[in-house]
Parts: C-alpha cells; structure tokens; sequence
C-alpha cells in the first residue's frame, strides 16, 4: 500500500443554507479544496452523503456531482453509512490511492437538511436506527441516546452539570470559528433551561439540523512531496468497524464498541497510543456521546469521561483539546459532511493555520465519525510531515 | 495492485418477494456466496443498494446487515450510484482487496423495491435521474429512455420490430435460468400488444420492479488458488466512469458516453479487446439500452445494434452470447442487486456451471452494469484460471 497525504482542504460554512441546494454546497466545498491543493484534475471522487433521497429525492449523486463540478467523467462513488458516511468517503479515497489505481482523489461530504420540515427532518434520521424494531416504534435519536445517557447517569454519577460542560465547552471553541453553524457562547444554566427533548437530554444537549459540505484532495505522498502547495498532512492510520444497528442487540448501553475497534485499528496503522494524539474530533451528537467517546478512544479511563470538560481537559489549552472546531454540537453537522469537516479541522491544526484555535505544536490529530448510535465509526490518525 | 479473484457467488431467485424482508432478502444471498466459497470469516463487506431510504425507510444498511449476517464488527461500506450500484460494490471490493488492506471481502447487492405502490416504486426510481431539471417536471424513466429510442430509430432506422426481438431473445434465455423473475417466453407480438408505458416503449420493453439480492466473495488470486473450492474466475479488468445526469446535457441522444469509457478502461486494464469477450451481461433496462450497449461497447459498429437480437448474434449459440441470465428484462432488476446478479452469472458460465444455459468453452465475461440513463457506469471483465 502506498503512504497517502492530504493536499487540499475546503470547508465553506455550515447553517440553515437556504439559497444553495445540494449541488451549489457540495461545488463551494469542492472548489475550494481544488483550489487549496492547487490542482487541476482529478482521478477519482467519493461523496459521502446520508440521505439525499429523503432529504431532497435525489439519489445518484456520483453522476450528478462530478458533472456540476465540471469533472465529468472521472469515476465517482457515493458512499453511505448514515452519519458516518462522510468519514467512510475519506477512507474509500484512502484506500483507492493506497492501491495504486488512482492518484488525486476527491473525498467530499454533503448534506442538504433544511429544506425539510423538522419532523420530516427527523424522520428521515431516524432512517439511521434499526427500522424493523427501533424507529418503527416511534423512538428517534434523542430517545436513543437519552437511554445512553441515563444508563452512564446510573453507573457512573454523571450528572447534568457535565453533560452540559460538553456543549458550553464546544460552543466557546465553535466561537472562534468562522465556518461554524453557531458561534453563540452558552453557559451551563442556558442548556439546563432548554427545552426538554428526551429526558435527560435537552435542546442544548443536540447538535443542530444544518446544510453543508466538506472536501479534501488526497494524493500519494510521494506525489504530495512534489505538488503540495501547503504543509503537507499524512494520513497515518484508519480504521473502520461496524456494531449492532439497534440498542436492544447491544450488552452494554455505556459502550460504543465498534469505536473501539476502529480507534485501535486506527492508532496500529499508524503506529501510535493514545497519548500521541495532540488534538482530536469527536462525534458529540449529543453531550453524552463525547463523554462516551473519550472512554472508548482511551483518552480517560472508562467512567471518567463526564470529568473531562469540567475540568478543562478537553479544552483549548487543555493535554488533549476535543472538538476545537466547535464540534457538531455547535459547527454543525449535515450529516453526511460531517466526517470530512472533521478531517478539515484537523488539517488546519497541524498546517499551523487554525488561527484562535490553535493548537500549539500539533503533530497528531484524531477523527472519529460515527453513524447512528454506534452502528458504525471510522477514525482516521493524520500527522504533520 | 494485487490480482483479485472471485471464489464463491450466492444468487437466489429475484421475485415479488413479500415474504421476506430486505435483511432476509441479502442474508440469503450473503450466506449462499459465503457457502459457496467454503470460508468461516469475512474482513470487509460492500453494499451496493440504491434508495433503502425511500423503498423501505432504512439507511445505515452497513451497520444492519453486517449485524444480521453474524460479521458483527467488520468494516462495511454501503455505496450508490443509482442502478449501477451492485457494480460499485464488486469494484469497491476488488480495490480494498487488491490495495492490500483486506484479504476477504464480500460485494453484495439488495434491493426491496416490491413494498412500495408502483407510482411511489416509479417516483423512488426517478431520483436517479436530475431531481431539478428532469423528474421535477414529471418525467420518469421510460420517457427518458423513450426520447433515446426514437432519436436512435430516427437516425438509424432502427424498427419497433427490432427493439422487441431483444425482449423475446431475454425472456428465452430467461426460462432456462432458474433464478429470473419472468421465466415466460414471450414473441414479438406479444411485445407489440403490450400497454404503451411512454410511445414507443411499451411494457414488455421495461425490466419489470423486482426484489433481490446476490452477493460474491472476493479475495487475492493467490489465496484463491489455496483456498477455492470451485474453479477460480479472476477479476481481469475494472472500468468505472460517469456521464451528465440529465439528458439535456448530453450532446448525443443515441449515445451512452460513460459505457465506452469504462469499457474501455476495464478491457485495457484486463489487456482485451471486445473481440477476446466470449459472453457479456448487459444493463438492458430497456430493450433500447440493450442495442445502444452493443454499440458502445464495440460488439457492433454504431448504428448497428438493433439488428443483433434479430440476426442471433447475441443469443445463446450466436458469436457474442448477451444477457443469458434473461437479462434485467426477464431475470428481474432489484436495483441495487443488478450489478452483482450479473458478475454472479458470468462466474457460473466461466465455471461451466451454468446449465441448460451454457456458452460453450466460456474463458472471458464482460458485465455492464448502468446508473439512470447512463449517469453512470461499471465495467468489470472476468476470466476463467
């Protein structure tokens, strides 16, 4: 396999786009990351994307998108795992340069969200759990995750409070930057005063419904020595794992396994610990989702991850800052971007040019995308060249 | 690049199959391939499937079926692209396979369409075409494919005499093939007197709206040849390329632009000529489709494929045997199952296992998988060890 590098970045901002339909955010995302690489054709591109079908009743968007950006006729691919699917695109691209049959690949993700009523909205997500026996019974994400979050409340002590550092801890990052959905600063009374969704879980506690894209441009690194326009990334490990689509399959509701698995197959890849890792983004698609997550990435110890936030530990500034970018919580996240925009971020940090959010000295970062309630991760492990 | 063969197939009947949900539907595709091929594990799976969204309300299939065969954590991947989304799953597999990353990889392909009213099926399927430009203003597939018939019989000559024979000559191979939906012969009165769908495509021009799955096991040529239980087929060339989604942007009516190129990118990379292919499978959603095919592919010079069905160059016993499995006319055409039902046949002709419909001394297969109105593209070509 060939050692893989990222060229390009291109990160337009996420919110309620009304004037851009799906192929308008995917082309700015698209556009910038070619204009970021400094390229001027492509071999190959993913897209990953989780329901254009439901959200705006289109499919085929490799066809579609590759024509809009004036690709025509390289070979596109549209990948899907519900909210994982925009980390699943990066991989493919991985994989396809790692191979040797292709060299400069696209890795894009999109999402088109609201232009659906809310319920529709959230009808279309619950696609995402297990149809049969989950969201046929009327149970939709906050209603999954609210038993996560009550079983880690059970076990462990977790209380409200530190479910609610997480989101004003994302908020005060997705403050500082300018492609956030929100950059509005929350305290702990603002998200314990929101309205209740799924109890425990609160407005506050959700990541938002948001249109956007993101993109990279992947090449060889050898290629990348040659070509690059700015300080080059390396993508170092992935790792990919699947899990139980529906709660009722799981033993263990605090846990998130197949994160996990592709955590550990990520960091082998690359050849590093935990403890390597300078900055990492997490998929916080509620509160109780990061606090799980910093426990299965071994970040913490298992039970201690509702002491992160609080403590500052995940903060900018902190040993490991979790989610710089504001995170989904407060960047947004159109589901199907949303694991490109965390490779985005990541790139960013390690070129040195994360600007407010800065992480000094960023060698090592970590993304893990997630789909669902766990059903599916890919992480991904980049470094500084 | 590692060489990549093909060591089991699993293909169960398509149908109107109300009985069986779509987890049943793959399973029983998955575990024949896997039974086929004599393995106890799997590193990786693909999915192709086009709109589990809008036929059955369920995304996030990579994490379900993964679940549901018992492969719990490996990484799965679905992938889209409309109708040649099977396709996509067998190049995806050949890629991870052949970079290296896994050894044993499933591509498998599902589609539960039969659940859906036949207006709701007919609207699902027109999200592969441009949702703003084409079925926004009411147009759905047979009208498409309608304006590429007449352009073709307006320039060409090309006779509704002609277009029917490729029906009759499908449906003929379709009864000898156990596995088809439609196992009737038909004539080509019978095709004339059918209901006009969109003039001049009447009902027996169309692949009918099926259920189905068919999975194939991948894995490297070397292992192949320690391991296989039944003659290995090698995968000798890949070809994937895209096209304008809508046919406002095509210069060419009569012209499917993505099927050249990926035919001639797999026939390159395999080091064939159209020549060397002893028997091809063929995305004939329409029996126009079927005649243009031949044409891009180089089976026929252009303007000629209307009279191969008529001459018996593409039946069972004529120089390039095309669609013995009945084709998507009488095999069926599961949207997402289709590119994979048709590397599955090809295995069984170059493993001289196909019976009743056999091409003698079979040595290489071409299969031609589509998206929409040729949006999109995959070309795989096969070649017995």
């Amino acid at each position: 396999m060939r050692d893989v590098a990222i060229i390009g970045i291109g990160m337009p901002r996420f919110g309620e786009l009304w004037e851009q339909s799906l192929r308008d955010v995917f082309l700015e995302a698209a556009l910038k990351a070619i204009e970021d690489a400094g390229i001027d054709h492509l071999d190959s591109m993913y897209v990953g994307c989780m329901s254009s079908g439901l959200f705006v009743e289109q499919e085929h968007l490799a066809s579609l998108l590759a024509d809009c950006l004036g690709m025509g006729p390289i070979p596109t691919t549209r990948v899907e795992s519900a909210c994982a699917s925009g980390g699943l695109a990066v991989r493919s691209a991985f994989i396809e340069v790692a191979s040797g049959l292709s060299d400069i690949v696209l890795a894009a993700g999109v999402e088109k969200m609201t232009d659906l009523a809310t319920d529709a909205a959230t009808a279309a997500l619950a696609t995402a759990a297990d149809q049969e026996y989950e969201a046929f019974h009327g149970v939709t994400f906050p209603g999954l995750y609210a038993m996560m979050a009550r079983t880690h409340m059970e076990r462990y002590g977790t209380t409200l409070e530190q479910l609610a550092a997480v989101a004003v801890k994302n908020h005060q990052h997705g403050s500082l930057n300018p492609a956030a959905h929100f950059r509005s600063r929350i305290t702990v009374e603002d998200v314990q005063n929101s309205i209740m969704v799924a109890d425990p879980i609160r407005m506050l506690h959700c990541s938002p419904i948001s249109d956007g894209a993101a993109a990279a441009v992947l090449c060889p690194l050898e290629m990348a020595r040659r070509i690059a326009k700015k300080p080059i990334v390396r993508i170092a490990g992935v790792g990919h794992a699947t899990d139980a689509l529906a709660l009722y399959r799981r033993k263990d509701l605090t846990r998130l396994e197949a994160v996990e698995r592709s955590a550990k197959a990520a960091l082998q890849m690359a050849g590093f610990t935990p403890q390597n890792v300078d900055v990492a983004e997490l998929h916080d698609c509620f509160t109780i989702s990061e606090i799980i997550l910093l426990e299965e990435l071994d970040f913490v110890e298992r039970g201690k991850g509702a002491q992160a936030a609080p403590s500052g530990l995940t903060s900018l500034g902190g040993r490991i800052p979790v989610n710089t970018s504001g995170g989904l919580k407060a960047k947004g996240h159109p589901v199907g971007a949303t694991g490109v925009a965390q490779i985005c971020e990541l790139v960013e940090q390690l070129r040195g040019e994360a600007g407010e959010r800065q992480v000094k000295a960023a060698q090592v970062g970590l993304a893990q995308n997630m789909g669902g309630s766990g059903g599916s991760s890919v992480v991904h492990v980049l470094q500084a060249e």
